[in-house]
């Protein structure tokens, strides 16, 4: 067997995204609202960070509700799940996973829940997950769950990432088919050298809230975005060009690039890739970087905007903190 | 279909468990020298938590350097993996994710990571989903990694909790067999109603360190230990007698029970559950509860001590902050 690691094929039982929907706290804060945060001008912010507004969550919301809110009607059209996993960086609390919580607003209760964290990858890596848990025939529906309030953790002395950060939530539905649908094509790699690329270094054991060398902006998010491009760049470069020749694909047969919506210029770069324009789903200026939610985010708005057809071959598209790249190619 | 949603059956290829090892920072935390810190005689402890020591790691200790040392070995002997998962409760930081840090200390680059947090079942569910990857023919051959520092969040106004807890990491390499070996069944059960009884509210979005409104006691561990039991102690029964009815067996089926090290009295309601005392892997008195990282653990010191030979029927079972139960039955 030549197949490389991380390759889904399918088999006898696949896996079809049946409902997907996304969600935003009630608060819109837009590029003039931002910008005597962190002292620059609303066309800065547009420019440089491509985010016209996003949406941010109040201290006492709750991101296990907002996304219950949407998860409910997706749970009542299409049955309860085997399983509800829950995609993404920061967690409600550290004890227990944000899925029981997630769980508990959706009133479930005796079937299993977890969480998945692979930063702005985390519901990539979910939905392969669940796409092999569907394959070898032990669940049949499992529920995805991402909420993200990353607002919360901007460093507005780093006018450049806190331009960029917004919160949301989304949910996916996953059932089990014998059609040949869902992910056809998966792969990710990560290169831990460039860790300090992008870090929130608090929330874990080295900078705890009582450790005496924590400071206020080691809960903060951080970024270099200059290196982080230029590292990242030559990388997904490789990464795609390997992408499509092992899925025998162009970038004619692609119909949508569903990317994780990191920044203008992570954006423009997937322009310069080679992407045709018309076909990359860009939200970003509407919502900002909403971390882990932000991809499945951008599928439920090209869903509801009409731009996705049966049959569709749609490249979701991320890169994350870590550093990673990930990829999945997914028929409608 | 009639099958169980979380069955694992062998298929064309198994996963097979070709190294697992544990690790412990360096100082020794006796029940004498815990005694003053939460005031309680050391034969309390001893009585009560049913632990006689727990290593502590210092604050400058790195998770991921601790079980990176056992990883190493694992891998000079089995070779490089596709994949790195990180299993585990509190993270080394919020982002990226532990795997990564662990794939830097290994030198590791350009292979995928991420993290699984299912509390204290957080190994076991990384497990179950290394069987799939590795069902599903994409993967050869799988880290995973676990490496807990509770005791920097251990509230010593709750003696009770307070002694349980100890520091410790575990690290498994996963391959895949065309023997029919590996998990052969596997379930998983979590229910929110009683998320409070075992939680860590800090670390999140609910507590952060920037809330007026959090407090020192949301960044430790909380838990309320006969309520705990009392939730659990018929769920436990009531899992374990369909567990096995799925598993067509018996007891005296079952070669050895590796369990999470939940507490004195947690260990001994196994016993009142009718598994029989020669067949429980017991180490909390010498490592107190390790989080994810007692189980794997528990299974390192096992096989060291020539418990496992090959063609054993091994139960893994844990309980979790969520609340949860979940098990996996091993072919060895």
């Amino acid at each position: 067997m030549s197949r490389r690691a991380s390759d889904v094929y399918y088999g006898h039982m696949n896996t079809q995204i049946v409902a997907v929907d996304h969600a935003v706290p009630i608060n819109v804060q837009t590029a003039e609202n931002l910008s005597p945060l962190i002292g620059r001008t609303a066309e800065w912010i547009r420019e440089n960070a491509g985010v016209d507004r996003r949406y941010t969550s109040q201290l006492n919301d709750d991101p296990a509700k907002l996304v219950a809110g949407i998860a409910r009607p997706i749970i009542d059209q299409w049955g309860v799940p085997d399983l509800v996993i829950h995609a993404g960086t920061m967690p409600r609390q550290l004890l227990p996973d944000t899925s029981v919580f997630v769980m508990r607003e959706l009133g479930l209760s005796g079937i299993p829940g977890f969480t998945v964290n692979a930063a702005c990858l985390s519901f990539l890596v979910a939905m392969r997950t669940a796409t092999s848990f569907i394959a070898d025939g032990s669940h049949q529906r499992i529920l995805i769950c991402s909420s993200e309030f990353g607002t919360h953790a901007r460093n507005f002395n780093q006018p450049e990432s806190a331009a960029l950060i917004g919160d949301g939530a989304a949910a996916m539905m996953l059932s089990a088919t014998e059609m040949q649908v869902g992910i056809r094509h998966y792969a990710m790699e990560s290169w831990p050298e460039s860790a300090e690329l992008a870090e929130f270094r608090g929330g874990g054991f080295k900078f705890q809230p009582t450790n005496p060398g924590t400071t206020e902006s080691d809960n903060q998010f951080h970024m270099d975005g200059i290196k982080l491009l230029r590292f990242m760049a030559p990388k997904l470069t490789r990464f795609l060009r390997r992408f499509l020749h092992d899925c025998q694909l162009e970038w004619k047969d692609i119909d949508l690039v569903v990317p994780h919506q990191t920044s203008g210029s992570g954006m423009k770069l997937l322009h310069r890739l080679g992407i045709p324009s018309d076909k990359i789903v860009d939200i970003l200026s509407d919502y900002g970087n909403c971390a882990a939610a932000s991809m499945p985010m951008a599928l439920s708005v090209a869903r509801q905007e009409g731009r996705i057809q049966v049959g569709d071959n749609i490249l979701l598209l991320g890169t994350a903190s870590g550093l990673s790249i990930g990829a999945a190619l997914v028929r409608w």
